[in-house]
C-alpha cells in the first residue's frame, strides 16, 4: 500500500463483517429488517471511534471502508439495474414521472420554505439561491436501503418495488440536474456575470441529454454482444467479468464525462443487460462478491459517518435543523405518495412509494456538500443530514416490512438472495 | 471517499477486468499460463502511466489498486490455505523444512558474495550488515504466482505442490525472523548499544513463538466452531462470511501483534479451516469474489509497479544489480532443488520445486523497502527487485507447464477453478 497503513483495515473489515452478519442474524430473529442490523454495525463502529486514542479503528481504515464502501454502492445499483424488468419500467414509467415530479417539488418547496427562518430576505439574490438549495438537497433520495429492503421482502420486481427504482432513478437525474444548474447560476452570480446564465444552463442540459444518448447507443451495442457471448460461453466466467466492467466503465463515463452521478451509470448498465440469458447467472456472482464484503460495508461506512460527524453541530442552527429533517421527511412522504396515489396505486402501496422514496444516503450527503464547497450553504447541515438519514435508513425498511405482514408473496424469487 | 478522487478507479477498475480476461484467454489460446495475461495487464498499466500528462490512470486510482491488490493477497492466501491437505503437510513438513533451509542459505549467501562488489571491508559491521541485507532480501519467496499456476494446471495438490506450498510458508517465517533480527541488530549498532542485541533476537523470536500459539490454540477453537456452524447450517451464507471475517482478523493479528507478515495469518486461517465439511463452499464463494475483482487486480498492480519504478536506476549500481538477479534466481534454483532431490523428490519434481520457489513478489519488495527504511541498504536496489520479480514470476509458469506436459493429471478436482 502506497498511502494507507494497510493491516489496519484487515481488523476492521473482520469486525464488520463478523458484527454485521450477526446482528442482521439478530434483526431477523425478533422481526426486523437485516439492512437494521447492518447499519447498526456502523453506529457501533462509529461509537469506538468516539474512545479517546483508540486505535481499533484507524483513520487509513476509514479511508479504506470508504473506498470499498463506494464500489459496494456502484455493485448495488448495477443488481438492481440487473433485475430491473424493463417492461415494468415502461409501464410504471408515467407513473414513476408524476411521482418523480411532485417527490422533488414538495421537499424542494418544504426545505424553502423551512429556509427562510434563517433570513427571508429574498430579494437578494445569494440569499435566495441558499434557500433553494437546502430545498434541492432533500429532493436528493437513495434507494440503495430500499432496494435491499424490498429484496429482502421479495417485493422488487412487483409494479410499487418497480415504480420506486424508475422514480428514484428519475429523482436522481432530475436532483442532479437542478443542483448542477444552481451550482452554476450563482457562481455564474458570484463573478457578476449574468449573461452567462442561459449558457450555464444550456451546457449543464445538453450534457444531460448527452449522457443518455451516449448510454443508449454504447448500451445497445453492449447488449447485443451479451447475447452472443451468452449463447457461446454460456455460464463462463468471462460473463460475469465483462460485465461487472462494463458497470465500472458506464459508472465512470456517467461521472467523468458527462457529470452525472456514477450510481446511475451503474444502474444503466445494469438495465441494458437484464433480461438477458445470462443476467441472472451474473447476478448471483456479482451479489456474492456483495454480501462478502462490500454491501456490510456500505452499511457500515453509512452508520460509521453518521456517528463521527455528530461532534460540530452548531447550536443556533438547531430550530432551522429539526425543521429541515421533518420537511425531508414529510416532503417526499407527501410527494412521492401522492404521485403514487393519483397515478392509480392503492392507499396501501402509495404509502410504501412515500416510505420507500424518502430514505435519504450518500447523494443527499453529496449535494450537500457541493453546497458547502460552492459557498452557497452553510457545513452545520451536514448532521442534521446525517439524523435524517438515520430516522429515513431505520424507518423505512421497518415500515416497509410492515405494510407487507399478512400479505403473500408474488415475489417469491428474491427471497433466498438475501436470507440466511 | 474522504480523501481519494474515487470515480477515476472505477476506469481503471474496468480496463483491468477487461484487458486481463482477454489476455488471458488468448494466453490460454497459445498455451500459456493465463497468470501472464493477468501480469501483462499491469505492464500495459503501467506502460499508459509513462505516458507525459496521461490522466487514464490516475494517482488515486493507483493507491486504490494497491488497496485493493493488499486484499487480494490475503484472499489467495487463505484460499490456498483452505485448499491445503493437512496430511500432505504433516507428511511433506520434513523435506519442506529441508528444501526451506537450502532455499534461504543459498541465496543468502550467493547475495552475500554478490555484494562484495560494492565493498569487501567486513571489518566494519555496517556493511557487513549491508551485504547480510543484500542476501535477506533473496532469501523472500512469494508463491502466489506459483499457487495460482499450480492451481491452473491441477497440481497444487501432489506431493511437491504441497511441499512447495509448505516450504514457501517456513520460508516466509525464517525470512521475517532473519530479517527482524537484522534490522534489530543494526538499530542496536547504531545506538552504539551492543549489549541489546541478545535481548532483540530474544524478542523477535519470542513474538513469533507466541503468534503459533495463539494462531493454534485460537485456529482449534475456530475449528470446532466451524464445524458446528456447518452441520447446523449447511451451505449458509453466514459461513463464508465468518470466514473471511477469520482470515482477515488473522492477517491483522499476524502483522499488528506479532510482527508477523498479513499473508501467513491468512493462509493458516485457511489452514484451520481447511477439510471441514463445508471448507469446498466456502473456498468457491471466496474464490468468486477473488476472480471477478480482487486477483486480476493483484497481478495488474505487480505489473504496474514494475514499469513505473523503472525510472530511477542508478548506473554505477547496475553490474551489481545483474548479478543480485542472478544470485537470486540461481540461489533459489540450486537451493530449494537440491533440497527437494536430497529428500527423496524425483529430478523433476526437484526442477518444479526449485522454479516455484524462485519466484519473488510482494514480500522481496516489503524486506528490501524495510531495509531501505532502516537506512541500512541503498534504494536503488528495487528497480533490480522489479527486474527478478518479473522475470521469476514470467518464467515460472511457463517452465512449469512444461514440466507437466504430455503427464497424465493426478489432481483433477483443481481444473476447473482456474477455467473458461
Amino acid at each position: 500500500m502506497d498511502n494507507l497503513s494497510f493491516y489496519q483495515i484487515l481488523f476492521s473489515l473482520a469486525l464488520i463483517l463478523v458484527l454485521s452478519k450477526l446482528l442482521s442474524i439478530g434483526c431477523r430473529k425478533i422481526g426486523l429488517p437485516q439492512v437494521i442490523g447492518l447499519l447498526f454495525t456502523g453506529i457501533i463502529l462509529g461509537l469506538i471511534t468516539l474512545i479517546p486514542n483508540q486505535n481499533l479503528i484507524s483513520n487509513d481504515a476509514k479511508i479504506g471502508i470508504s473506498f470499498l464502501a463506494e464500489i459496494g454502492v456502484v455493485l448495488i445499483m448495477f443488481s438492481a439495474g440487473l433485475e430491473t424488468d424493463i417492461k415494468q419500467v415502461k409501464e410504471t414509467g408515467g407513473s414513476a414521472l408524476v411521482i418523480t415530479i411532485l417527490g422533488v417539488l414538495i421537499p424542494l418547496g418544504l426545505g424553502f420554505v423551512v429556509s427562510l427562518i434563517l433570513s427571508g430576505d429574498l430579494s437578494d439574490p445569494k440569499i435566495l439561491f441558499r434557500n433553494l438549495f437546502y430545498g434541492i438537497i432533500l429532493t436528493a433520495t437513495s434507494v440503495s436501503v430500499t432496494v435491499a429492503s424490498l429484496k429482502e421482502l421479495g417485493r422488487l420486481k412487483t409494479p410499487i418495488g418497480t415504480a420506486i427504482v424508475s422514480a428514484a432513478i428519475l429523482d436522481d437525474i432530475i436532483g442532479v440536474i437542478i443542483l448542477s444548474v444552481i451550482i452554476s447560476l450563482d457562481g455564474a452570480l458570484a463573478n457578476g456575470n449574468t449573461s452567462e446564465i442561459g449558457k450555464q444552463i444550456g451546457i449543464v442540459l445538453g450534457k444531460t441529454a448527452l449522457f443518455f444518448v451516449f448510454a443508449i447507443a454504447f448500451g445497445i451495442l453492449i447488449r447485443i454482444i451479451f447475447k452472443k457471448l451468452s449463447n457461446r460461453y454460456d455460464h463462463h466466467r468471462r460473463l460475469p467479468i465483462f460485465a461487472l466492467a462494463f458497470a465500472f466503465f458506464y459508472a465512470y463515463a456517467a461521472e467523468a464525462w458527462f457529470g452525472i452521478a456514477d450510481i446511475t451509470g451503474a444502474f444503466f448498465a445494469g438495465i441494458f443487460l437484464s433480461g438477458t440469458k445470462d443476467s441472472g447467472y451474473i447476478e448471483k456472482r456479482a451479489d456474492t462478491t456483495s454480501y462478502l464484503i462490500f454491501t456490510p460495508v456500505f452499511f457500515a461506512k453509512v452508520g460509521l459517518t453518521s456517528i463521527s460527524s455528530f461532534s460540530s453541530i452548531d447550536p443556533s442552527f438547531i430550530a432551522f435543523g429539526l425543521l429541515f429533517i421533518l420537511a425531508g421527511i414529510a416532503g417526499k412522504l407527501l410527494g412521492c405518495g401522492i404521485g403514487a396515489k393519483i397515478t392509480k396505486y392503492s392507499f396501501k402501496d402509495s404509502i410504501r412509494c412515500g416510505v420507500g422514496m424518502m430514505v435519504r444516503a450518500e447523494v443527499c450527503l453529496i449535494s450537500a456538500q457541493k453546497g458547502i464547497d460552492a459557498g452557497i450553504i452553510s457545513a452545520s447541515i451536514q448532521p442534521f443530514i446525517l439524523v435524517l438519514i438515520l430516522i429515513t435508513s431505520f424507518a423505512a425498511p421497518i415500515i416497509l416490512k410492515a405494510t407487507y405482514k399478512n400479505e403473500a408473496h408474488q415475489d417469491v424469487s428474491d427471497i433466498a438472495t438475501i436470507g440466511n
